[in-house]
C-alpha cells in the first residue's frame, strides 16, 4: 500500500477542529452551544456586495487574470491610499483569501527548512502553512502580563540564524487582539533592515482598531519598500469569509513577479467573489462605524463579565475580535471537551478554542483559551455566565 | 536587500503567459487575434447554476466546511455513480479548482525531492505545482506518431526509483486530447500496485469523450481503492472556469484525512461558487449533448483544415478540446511570437501555445503547438487559413 508523505503526517490538525466531533455529539443530545470558538462573524455582508453578484448578468463564469482584474486592483489601491498605504495596482496580486496570499509569500521568500520568526500566540493556521511550505516557525513568546505587546527586539535577535528569512506579525492580532504601536513597527523595521529579512504582516483586521488607536501598516512610511509584504483579505472587513478573496501587496517588484508565477499556476482567483469584493469597496463608512461600535460594545461587555470571575486573567484587546483568557484550570483542552461533553446550564453550554494550538512552543498556554466575540451582547453575557458556573464545578 | 527563494526563482512562467505582452502590443496596433492558445471555452454556463447564485438570498457570505458542504458532496457522489465511480460523500474534499486538489494530493503523498512520473506532453501547470511542492517530475515521452497513447509499461518501469511516489495522468489529456483505453488504465493499475505507488488522474474533461468512446475513471472497477486519487473540477464541465471549484476523490481514508488537514489550513472553498456548482449538477443532459456535438464539429473542422496544410502533422483528439500540431518550423516559440508581431491577414492573426512548455524534457516538441478548439467553427476555419498563409511566408 502506498504511504502518506512525512509532510502530510506532520500537517497539524486545527485546534478548533479537534473539538468538532464533541460539539456534534452535544448538539445531537439537544444541548445548545454558544460558539465562542470561531471567527465567523454574525455581521451582515454589505448589501452592495451581495447585489453586485445577484445582478452581475454573467453568462459564462470565466477565468479572471491570475493577478486579479486590473479594475479591482486599481480600486484596492485607492482604498489603501485612505490608509496611508501608497501602492499601485501592479503592487497587488489578488488571491484566494489571505490564506493563499500567505502561501504565495512563503513560497516566494523561503525554501525548505528556512525559518520565519513569529510572536506567539499566533493564528493557528500559520502552522499549517509553514508545514505545507516546508518551512520552520521559530516562535518568540509574547505575554498576557504585557497584553501581548511586541517582545523586546533582543528576543528576536537571539533567534536570528542564517536560515531566518522573515518575521511575520498579525496586526491587529488573532488570537491576542493586540494592536502594534508605531514605535513597535519602527523597531521591527530596524531589525528587518539590519538583518536583510522580509517583514510579513497579516493586516486582515485593519479596520478593527478600537479606542481611537490608529492602525499602522508596515507599508506606511517606514521605509520598508524592499522588505514589506502585506497579507490582506475581505473576509472579516466585509463579513464575507466564504468569498475567499484576499491579496498580497508589496512594493518589492521581485516579490510580486515571483508571487505572480505561483498565481499563474493556479490560473485565477474566484470570479464571482471578485465581483462581490470589488463592489464591497463601495461600502459606506457608516457600515464600518456601526460594526466597530458593535464590536467595542461586545468587547467591553465580554471583558467586564470575564473580570467578574475569580482566577480569570484577560488582556483587553485593542483590535480584531478575539481575546486570550487565562483560566484557573490546568489543561484548557480538557476543559473545552468537558464543557461540551459534561456540562450545561439550562441545556446550554459554550465552545471555546484551547489556546495551546496558538503556540508552537510546547506546554505553553495550557491554561488559556481564545474567545471570539462574534456573538450579540446578550449571548456573550449568557455564555460567560455559563463559563463562570463551569469553573465553579470543574476539576482537572 | 532580502532575497527571493530558490523555489520562487525556479517557478516556471506559464508558456502561454510569456506571449501575452506580444498579444497586447498586437491588439493595441489594431490587429484582431483568434485565441487558439487558451482553454477558456466560449460555451455558456448552465442557467441553473447562474440562477442559483443570483437567487441565493444570502445575507452573510459565510465559510463553508473545509471539505465542502455535506449536501454538495452527497450530490457529487450521486453524479459519480452515473460514471461508474462509486464513492461516498466522505471520500470527497471540495477544493478551490482542480489546481488546489492537485496541490493537496502532491502535499499528501510526496515530500521534498520525491518523484512523480508523468507522460509528456502534459498540462504545463503541473510544472508549477511540482516546483511549489518541491517535488520532481520525471517525464515519460508519448509520441504524436502514436496519437500520444500510453507509453509502454517498460518505459515507466525504467524510471521508477525509491523516490517515485506516484504516476500522474490527465485523461482525456490536455494538451493531447488523448483518451486512455480500458486496457491502458489496467496496465497502469498493475504497475502502481506492483510498486506501491499512487495513481493520480486529472479527469476534469471526463464528459468530453468523443466518437462513442467511453471514458474510464481510475476509480471505476480497477481495484485501486488504496492507490487512486482523482482530481476533478467544474471548470470545463459547466464552462465555469472562474468559479474555482474542484474536488479530490479517493477511497484511501489516509489520503482523505491528510488532504483534509491541508483543506482546514485554508479554511474553506469559495461559498458563492459552491452554490453555483451544486446547482450545476442539475444541468440537463441536453446541455452536454449540445456541447459535445459542438466540440465534435469543431474538432472535425479543425483537423480537416489542418490536414490540408503541407507539412502539418496532427493527432486526432478523442477527448477534451485541445490538440497538438506539428508544424514545418524549427522553433514554434519564435513562430508564435512572429505571428503576433509580424503577421496578419486582413488585420487578423492567431495566438497559439508553443508546445515546448508542455514537455519537461529539454528540446522536445520545439516544432509543435497546442491548439484549443474553443472557438466557433467559422472562426476556426478563418484561424487555420491564417496559419496556412503564415506557414507559406514564415522563415526560421
Amino acid at each position: 500500500m502506498p504511504s502518506i508523505s512525512q509532510k502530510g503526517l506532520k500537517m497539524p490538525e486545527s485546534p478548533i477542529r479537534k473539538l468538532v466531533p464533541f460539539a456534534e455529539i452535544a448538539s445531537k443530545k439537544g444541548k445548545s452551544i454558544y460558539h465562542l470558538n470561531i471567527g465567523q462573524p454574525d455581521i451582515k455582508t454589505p448589501e452592495v456586495a451581495l447585489k453586485a453578484v445577484a445582478n452581475s448578468n454573467l453568462t459564462t463564469i470565466e477565468y479572471s487574470r491570475s493577478e486579479g482584474s486590473e479594475e479591482y486592483r486599481t480600486k484596492i489601491a485607492k482604498y489603501y491610499s485612505k490608509h496611508d498605504i501608497h501602492v499601485k495596482h501592479d503592487d497587488i496580486i489578488v488571491t484566494t483569501g489571505g490564506s493563499e496570499a500567505l502561501l504565495f509569500a512563503f513560497g516566494s521568500i523561503m525554501d525548505t527548512d528556512d525559518e520565519v520568526i513569529i510572536p506567539e500566540p499566533f493564528y493557528a493556521n500559520y502552522n499549517g502553512f509553514s508545514t505545507a511550505s516546508g518551512v520552520t516557525i521559530v516562535p518568540v513568546i509574547s505575554k498576557i502580563e504585557n497584553n501581548f505587546a511586541l517582545p523586546a527586539i533582543e528576543e528576536f535577535e537571539k533567534l536570528i540564524t542564517p536560515k531566518t528569512k522573515a518575521i511575520l506579525i498579525c496586526n491587529p492580532g488573532n488570537p491576542t487582539g493586540y494592536l502594534y504601536s508605531k514605535e513597535e513597527i519602527k523597531k521591527l523595521a530596524t531589525i528587518v533592515k539590519k538583518h536583510d529579512l522580509f517583514l510579513v504582516a497579516d493586516e486582515v483586521y485593519r479596520e478593527f482598531a478600537y479606542d481611537g488607536i490608529k492602525h499602522h501598516s508596515i507599508l506606511a512610511d517606514f521605509g520598508l519598500e524592499k522588505h514589506a509584504i502585506v497579507i490582506d483579505s475581505v473576509s472579516k472587513r466585509y463579513s464575507m469569509c466564504g468569498a475567499r478573496i484576499g491579496c498580497l501587496v508589496s512594493k518589492n517588484k521581485e516579490v510580486i513577479s515571483t508571487a505572480l508565477k505561483f498565481a499563474q499556476a493556479r490560473l485565477s482567483p474566484p470570479t464571482l467573489a471578485q465581483i462581490a469584493s470589488e463592489a464591497a469597496l463601495d461600502t459606506p463608512q457608516s457600515y464600518f462605524d456601526e460594526v466597530k461600535e458593535e464590536y467595542v460594545k461586545r468587547r467591553n461587555t465580554l471583558i467586564e463579565e470575564l473580570q467578574k470571575i475569580d482566577g480569570v486573567k484577560v488582556a483587553k484587546p485593542k483590535g480584531a475580535f478575539y481575546c486570550i483568557v487565562e483560566l484557573p484550570v490546568k489543561n484548557s483542552d480538557h476543559f473545552a471537551k468537558w464543557l461540551l461533553e459534561s456540562f450545561e446550564v439550562d441545556g446550554k453550554t459554550i465552545m471555546v478554542a484551547p489556546a495551546a494550538g496558538f503556540y508552537s512552543t510546547p506546554n505553553v498556554g495550557l491554561n488559556q483559551i481564545r474567545i471570539a466575540y462574534v456573538l450579540k451582547e446578550e449571548s456573550l453575557i449568557d455564555a460567560i455566565s455559563i463559563l463562570k458556573e463551569a469553573l465553579k464545578v470543574y476539576k482537572d
